[in-house]
C-alpha cells in the first residue's frame, strides 16, 4: 500500500491531528508518523510502522520535509538504514526528535520534556540549551492555543504579534487563573523569578496539561551587552530561541526609542522657533495657506479647545489668542523629558546640548537615559488598548509654561506622530518556552522610576485564550515590596484584573546574605558560608522572608514560597524555610528544581499554585486614590517598607503642591527607590526598622498615570564595565549561530 | 452541482492555478473564482458562472474567507443580492475587487493594473492610493518569484526577510540586466527618481510580463516626521504599503542605531577605565580568571596578533606586553566615531558629553548624526555576506591612538557584539509595488558623506531571481555626478557587478531652474516661468542635462532620458528635450506618466530600457585605485564636476598623508559635495565651469572601505522646521490607520 492519510480524533477535551504517510518496499521497515495534541503545552509522539526501501527513503524524507501537514518526522529504523545522507535529509523545522549521530540510538518518547536531560557540566551554557532545543513555528503555537491566522503577524519563524481585536473577539469568555511571581528583597547575584515564571508554565502546561501562559517583559539591550547578560530566563527553563528574545524582538524598545527621541527633538525645536520668530511668523507657519485653503489640523484644534477658543476659521482669532495659540512659552528649566538609547552610555548621563552654531544659543543641560526607562514603556505596558494608548501618549507632561502650567506631547503637535510610531509596539509578542508552551514578551518598564511590570494587554490575552481553568503566570520586578507593590497599587489599577495567588521566589544563599552572611559579588567564587550548610543564617535570613509574605496578604493574596534550589543547598536548609515560611502564614512552600530539570522540576509549585487558586481570595489596594499624595507615600513607607515615617524635602513639598494645583493629585504613587533593602539603604539587609524614608524630589508621568516620589538618587542610564558582555558575543558567519550570549 | 475544483494550466511559459468553488440553488446566479498567473508581476481575473441561494452567500463567503487555496473572490450578483451583510463578509485579504457600495457597479477587469484610476483631483494622496490597493500576501510574491518557503521570513502580512543561502542556491544561475536610474542636478522640489524606478518595473513586470525587480533605500525616519515626508514613491507609482515602508520597516535602521551606539559607548567608557586603572587592574578585569581558568577571549587573541604577541597563555605576558594590550591609548582629540539618532534633532549636532560626576571629569565635545549616517549603515550597503560584513566592522577605525595609529573596533573588542546585532539586518527586505511586482528593500547610506546607494546584496539577490532576461533596477541618490559615481566608483567595485543601462531622470520644471529660472520652495505656489510654457529656459536648463550624460558616458554606459511629466508640461517643451537630449548622445529619450498612470504611463521608458540592454556596454571606472589619493579626488572634480582644478587645506592635506601612512591609500574616494549644484557652490546651476574645488577636510570610513574629502561644511544631522510633518500625522484607533503621512 502506498499513500497519504490524514485523520482527527476527537478525545476527551482533546483534538489530535494525526498525519501519516506510508508506503511499501522489499528490504527495511520504516516509520513517519507525528501526532499533535492541539491543547497547547505539549506534545505526544506514537509510533507507527510503515515499510520502505532504503534506497527511496532520502527522497521520501525531502518529500516530507516540503509537505505542510506533515508536522514532524520520527524515524524508527535498523542500523543498516543509518547513514549521514539519512540523517541530514531531515529538516531542522521537521526534525521532532533531534537526530544526530550521537543519539540516533535514542528511544522515542512519549512527551517531549523528557527530551531535556539535565545538563553534564557546568559549562553548559543558557545559549546552547536553547539551541538544542527546535522551537515549533510559531504559526503551529498560535493554532494550538487557539488563535486565528488572521489574528497573527509573524516576525520570522519564532516569533509573532498578536492583534488587539482577539479581545474583541473573546470579550465574553471568561478570564483564566492569574498568577504573580514576586521575590524577597533581590542580592546582586539574582533570585531567579524569571526562572521559576518560565518553569512553573511548563510544568502546568506541558506536565499538567493546563493551558497555560507566561507574561514576561522585554530586557533592555543595555544589560545584554554589560553587565547581566541576557533574561531569557536559564538552564531548562528559558524562552526560546533566547537570542531573539534577547536582541531586537520585535521592535518595541526601538519604536519606544523612536517616539521618545521625536518628542525631545520637538520641544528644543520648539523653542528655538518661538524665541526667534515673532507671533504672526509663528502663525503663518504653523497654519499655512496650502493652495489657497488655510486651515488649523485635528491636532490644533484639540490644542484651541483646550485654550478655551471655540474657533476654527483660522483667520478669525484676536491678536491675543493667536499668541496664545502659537507660544507654548516653556520654561526650559522645567523641562522633564529626556532623550533616551537602549545602550549602556554612562556618558551621556548629563550633557549640554545645543552647542551649534545653528542653535544661537540656545544651550541647555540635558541627559540621556536608558530607553526602558522612557515614560513610552511605562505607558505601552499599562494600557488597555489603542484609544487609550493615543489619549495617554498626548497627556504626558514634558515641562510647565512660565506661568507653572502643564506642556503636554499634545500641545506639540506631536502626539497622532507617537502614536504611529507606537502602533505595532501595541501587540504582545508571541514566543514560547523550551517545552513548546506559550509566552506573551511585551513590555518592560523600569522597576524604579517606572512600575516594572510586564504589559496589561498581554495579561489580558493571555487569560482569554487560556480559558476559565487556565493560568496565566506573569512577573513583578525586584522584591515583593517594590514590584508587587506597584503591581497591585498601579498594575491592577489600570487593568481591572484580579490576581489569585502570588509565588514568592527565595533562593537559599539570598536569605543567608539577609542573615548577615558576607556581600557576594557576581563572577567571584562564594564564600563557604554560602557553599556549605549554616541554618543560623538561613533562619535570621527568612526575616526578610516572612515580611515579604506579610506585605503580599496586605493585598489578601494567598502566597506560595518556592525555593529556587542551588546544588550546594541542603535538605535541611531548605526544609527549614518551608517550615519557617508556613508558619509565616505561606499557603505553602516548596523547592524548585527547574534550571537542570525544566518544567518536571517544578511540578510540585504548579501543583500548589493551582489548589491554592482554587481558594477564595479578595484583592485590596493598600491606599485610596483621593488621599492626599503625602498620605499615600506615608502609607506605602510605613506599611510596605517598615519605616517609622517619612520626611520630605522642600523642593519634593513644593513638587507635590504644583501637581495637586495641575490636577493631579488622583494619581497612584510609584516609588522610585533601591531594590536591594526594604529600607532606603542599600546596605541594611533583613528587616530594616525605625528608620525615616526620605523623599528627595517628586515628580510625575502623567500619560503613563502615576507621581513617582525619589528615594535617594536613581541612575537611570547603566554604565558599561571594564570588560563588558560583549567580548565574548561573536556570530559565526558560517553557521549564522551566535556565541556568547548567556 | 456542488463542490470544489483545483486545476492547473500550463500555457506558453506561464503556469496558471484556478480555483473554482460552485454549488447551486433556485434563486440567483453566483461566482467565486480566481486565476493566478504565476509569472510574477501581473495577476489576471476571468469569470465562471456559479448558482447559488442567497441564504447561503454570507456562510459560504466566510468559509472561502478561511480556505487557504482560495487565493482571491470576485462577486457579480444581481442588485437584489447586494447587501451590506454581504459586502462585509469578505475579509480584505480575498477581496481581490476592492468591493465597496461605491464601486459596486465596476466591471470586473482582465488586468489589475487597469485597477488604477487616475487622481480626479490635486487631493489625492499617496497614503490613499496606497491603502486603496491591498498587496498580496508576502508569502505569495515570494513564491512566484521564485523563492523556496524556507528562504522567507515573514515580518507581518506585507514584508519578509529574505536569507542570504539563496545566493548559494543560485550561484550557477546567470544575472538579469541591470539598470541603474539617476538624475540631473536636483532641486528643491525633487526629481523623481523613485517613482520612475518603481513605474519601470511596474510597466517591465505587470505590462510587458518581464521579470523584473527595483531595489530601493530605505529612508529615515528623521525627514518622514520633519520636513521630506516619505519616500515610498508617489502616486501610481509606489511601493507599499507605504506606511510600513516609511516606518520601521525590519528593525534595519533600528539595529544600525544600536550597533552604532554600542561602539560609542564602548569608545568613552575604555578611555575612562583605562584613564583610572593601573596596568595590572586592567589586566586582571579584562582577562578575569572565571572558575579557576584564565583564557583570552577569541576576539582579545586576534588582538594580541595585531601586536605581534604570539602568546594564548596570559600568565606569560611580560609587564610592556601587559600594557601594550591592556591600553588602546586613545587620543580624545581624534575619536571620528560619532553616536546616532534616527530623529530630526538639531540640538544633537554640538554636544558636551561626560558631565556627570561618575565620570570623573572625562567631559568632550562630541555630536550626534543621524542614523543613516553611520558608518554601519555605509557598510551594510556595500558588503557581499556575513563573513565579509564581520570583517568591515572589526575593521572601523574611530580614532587613533597617542602614537597616531588607527584604533578599531575590534581593538575594542565589540566586533562581535555588533555583527550579532547586524545579523538579521542584512538580509534584504522584500516588499512590492501597487502593481504587485517585487521590490527589495535595503540600506540607505547618507548621500554626501557615504555613498547614497542601496545594498549590493539586494541587487545581487535580485539578479539572480529575475533570470538572463529579466530587469533589476536600482536607484543612486542625488544628481548623476554623485550618486552615480559613486555608484560606478564604490558600489561596482564592491559587488563586481556591471550595469547595463543608465536612466537619467529630469523634469520640465528643473531644466528651468537650470536654465535660469527663479528660486522655487517646497509648498509655495510656482511661479509663470514653470507653470507656463517656456522653450527658452528649457533650452538652457538642458546643458545640465547633457553634461550628466556626458558623465554616464564616462563609465561607458548608455543613457536613457526619462522625462517625468507634469500636467503644466508642454508638448513642445518635452519634445524640445527628447530632441536635444539625443543630440547628445542619450540611447533614446522618452516621456513617463507614471504618477497618474502607474506602470502603464511607463511603457515606453520600459521598452526603451529592454533595447539599450541588449546593445553591448562595457563598464570601465574613472581611476586607478592605486592612483594617489589627491590624484583621485582630482580626476573626479575634473572629469566629473568640471572643475579646473582642486585645492587641498593644510587640514586636509595632513589628513591625506596619515592615511597613506596608516596604510589605506589605495581605497576609492567618497566625495561629500552639495548635491545642488555640480560645483561646490549650491546656487550654481546648469553647468559651472572655471572653479577651483575646495576640500577643507578628508576623512575616511575605513569599516564601508573609503575616503571621504569634505568639500565645505556637510550638515549630518538635519533639523525640525516650525511646522513639521508630524502635525498632519495621526492613527485612527478604531480603523488602526493612518492619516497624514505622505
Amino acid at each position: 500500500t502506498e499513500g497519504t492519510e490524514t485523520m482527527q480524533i476527537n478525545h476527551a477535551q482533546f483534538c489530535y491531528n494525526i498525519n501519516v504517510f506510508f508506503w511499501q518496499g522489499s528490504d527495511f521497515f520504516f516509520i513517519f508518523l507525528f501526532f499533535r495534541k492541539k491543547a497547547h503545552g505539549s506534545v505526544f509522539l506514537k509510533r507507527c510502522f510503515v515499510f520502505c526501501l532504503v534506497e527511496q527513503l532520502v527522497d521520501e524524507i525531502l518529500k516530507l520535509n516540503e509537505d505542510p501537514k506533515i508536522h514532524g518526522l520520527v524515524l524508527d529504523l535498523p542500523i543498516g538504514a543509518l547513514s549521514g545522507r539519512v540523517i541530514n535529509s531531515v529538516t531542522p523545522e521537521k526534525d521532532v526528535d533531534g537526530i544526530t549521530d550521537v543519539n540516533l540510538g535514542r528511544l522515542i518518547r512519549g512527551d517531549l520534556s523528557e527530551c531535556f536531560v539535565p545538563p553534564a557540566a557546568s559549562a553548559v551554557f543558557d545559549i546552547e540549551i536553547s539551541r538544542a532545543q527546535t522551537p515549533k513555528a510559531i504559526e503551529v503555537l498560535a493554532k494550538e492555543i487557539g488563535l486565528l491566522a488572521g489574528e497573527i503577524e509573524s516576525f520570522g519563524r519564532n516569533k509573532a504579534k498578536v492583534k488587539l481585536s482577539l479581545l474583541e473577539r473573546l470579550k465574553e469568555h471568561p478570564d483564566g487563573k492569574y498568577v504573580l511571581v514576586a521575590g524577597i528583597t533581590p542580592t546582586p547575584l539574582g533570585e531567579g523569578k524569571s526562572t521559576v515564571t518560565v518553569g512553573l508554565v511548563q510544568a502546568l502546561g506541558a506536565h499538567l496539561g493546563i493551558n497555560s501562559f507566561a507574561c514576561v517583559r522585554q530586557p533592555s539591550q543595555g544589560p545584554t551587552f554589560g553587565v547581566k547578560g541576557g533574561a531569557a530566563g536559564g538552564g531548562y527553563a528559558q524562552v526560546i530561541p533566547m537570542e531573539e528574545f534577547n536582541l531586537h524582538l520585535t521592535g518595541d524598545i526601538h519604536a519606544i526609542t523612536a517616539a521618545n527621541n521625536l518628542l525631545a527633538a520637538a520641544i528644543d525645536a520648539r523653542i528655538l522657533h518661538e524665541a526667534t520668530q515673532s507671533d504672526k511668523a509663528l502663525y503663518n507657519r504653523l497654519v499655512p495657506t496650502i493652495n489657497g485653503v488655510r486651515q488649523f489640523s485635528p491636532i490644533q484644534l484639540a490644542r484651541l479647545k483646550r485654550l478655551r477658543v471655540d474657533k476654527s476659521d483660522p483667520s478669525t482669532l484676536t491678536p491675543g489668542e493667536v499668541s496664545n495659540f502659537v507660544r507654548l512659552d516653556i520654561d526650559p528649566s522645567t523641562i522633564t523629558w529626556q532623550r533616551v538609547v537602549d545602550t549602556n552610555d554612562r556618558f551621556l548621563r548629563k550633557i549640554t546640548i545645543g552647542q551649534s552654531s545653528t542653535e544661537k544659543g540656545f544651550i541647555r543641560e540635558a541627559q540621556f537615559d536608558i530607553a526602558v526607562a522612557s515614560e513610552i514603556m511605562a505607558i505601552l505596558a499599562l494600557t488597555d488598548g489603542l484609544a487609550d494608548m493615543n489619549k495617554r501618549l498626548g497627556n504626558i507632561v514634558v515641562a510647565n509654561n512660565r506661568k507653572g502650567q502643564p506642556v503636554t506631547a499634545e500641545d506639540l503637535g506631536v502626539s497622532g506622530a507617537l502614536a504611529v510610531l507606537m502602533k505595532d509596539a501595541i501587540k504582545p509578542t508571541l514566543m514560547q518556552t523550551l517545552e513548546g508552551t506559550p509566552v506573551f514578551v511585551h513590555a518592560g518598564p523600569f522597576a524604579n522610576i517606572a512600575h516594572g511590570n510586564s504589559s496589561v494587554l498581554a495579561d489580558k490575552m493571555a487569560l482569554k485564550l487560556v480559558g476559565e481553568q487556565g493560568f496565566v503566570v506573569t512577573e513583578a520586578g525586584f522584591g515583593a515590596d517594590i514590584g508587587m507593590e506597584k503591581f497591585f497599587n498601579i498594575k491592577c489599577r489600570a487593568s481591572g484584573l484580579y490576581p489569585n495567588v502570588v509565588v514568592l521566589v527565595a533562593t537559599i544563599r539570598a536569605l543567608k546574605m539577609h542573615g548577615g552572611g558576607p556581600n557576594v559579588t557576581a563572577g567571584k567564587p562564594l564564600t563557604k558560608e554560602y557553599t556549605e550548610e549554616n541554618l543560623k543564617l538561613v533562619a535570621d535570613g527568612c526575616s526578610n522572608l516572612q515580611k515579604q509574605i506579610q506585605i503580599a496578604h496586605l493585598f489578601g493574596m494567598p502566597v506560595i514560597v518556592a525555593i529556587n534550589v542551588f546544588k550546594s543547598d541542603t535538605e535541611a536548609e531548605i526544609d527549614l524555610v518551608c517550615q519557617i515560611a508556613k508558619h509565616s502564614g505561606a499557603y505553602d512552600a516548596v523547592s524548585c528544581n527547574h534550571w537542570a530539570a525544566g518544567g518536571r522540576g517544578t511540578v510540585q509549585l504548579a501543583e500548589a499554585v493551582e489548589r491554592a487558586a482554587n481558594e477564595k481570595s479578595t484583592l485590596s489596594f493598600l491606599y485610596d486614590l483621593k488621599l492626599p499624595i503625602v498620605e499615600k507615600i506615608r502609607t506605602i513607607a510605613q506599611k510596605v517598607y517598615g519605616a517609622k515615617d517619612i520626611e520630605l524635602s522642600p523642593e519634593a513639598q513644593s513638587k507635590v503642591d504644583l501637581y495637586v494645583k495641575q490636577g493631579f493629585g488622583d494619581l497612584p504613587i510609584c516609588m522610585a527607590k533601591t531594590h536591594l533593602s526594604l529600607s532606603h539603604q542599600p546596605e541594611r539587609k533583613g528587616v530594616p526598622t525605625g528608620f525615616i524614608l526620605p523623599i528627595r524630589d517628586v515628580r510625575a508621568s502623567i500619560g503613563a498615570g502615576f507621581i513617582y516620589p525619589l528615594v535617594g538618587t536613581m541612575s537611570t542610564m547603566p554604565g558599561l564595565p571594564t570588560r563588558p558582555c560583549f567580548y565574548d558575543i561573536d556570530l559565526d558567519s558560517d553557521t549564522e549561530q551566535i556565541t556568547g550570549l548567556f
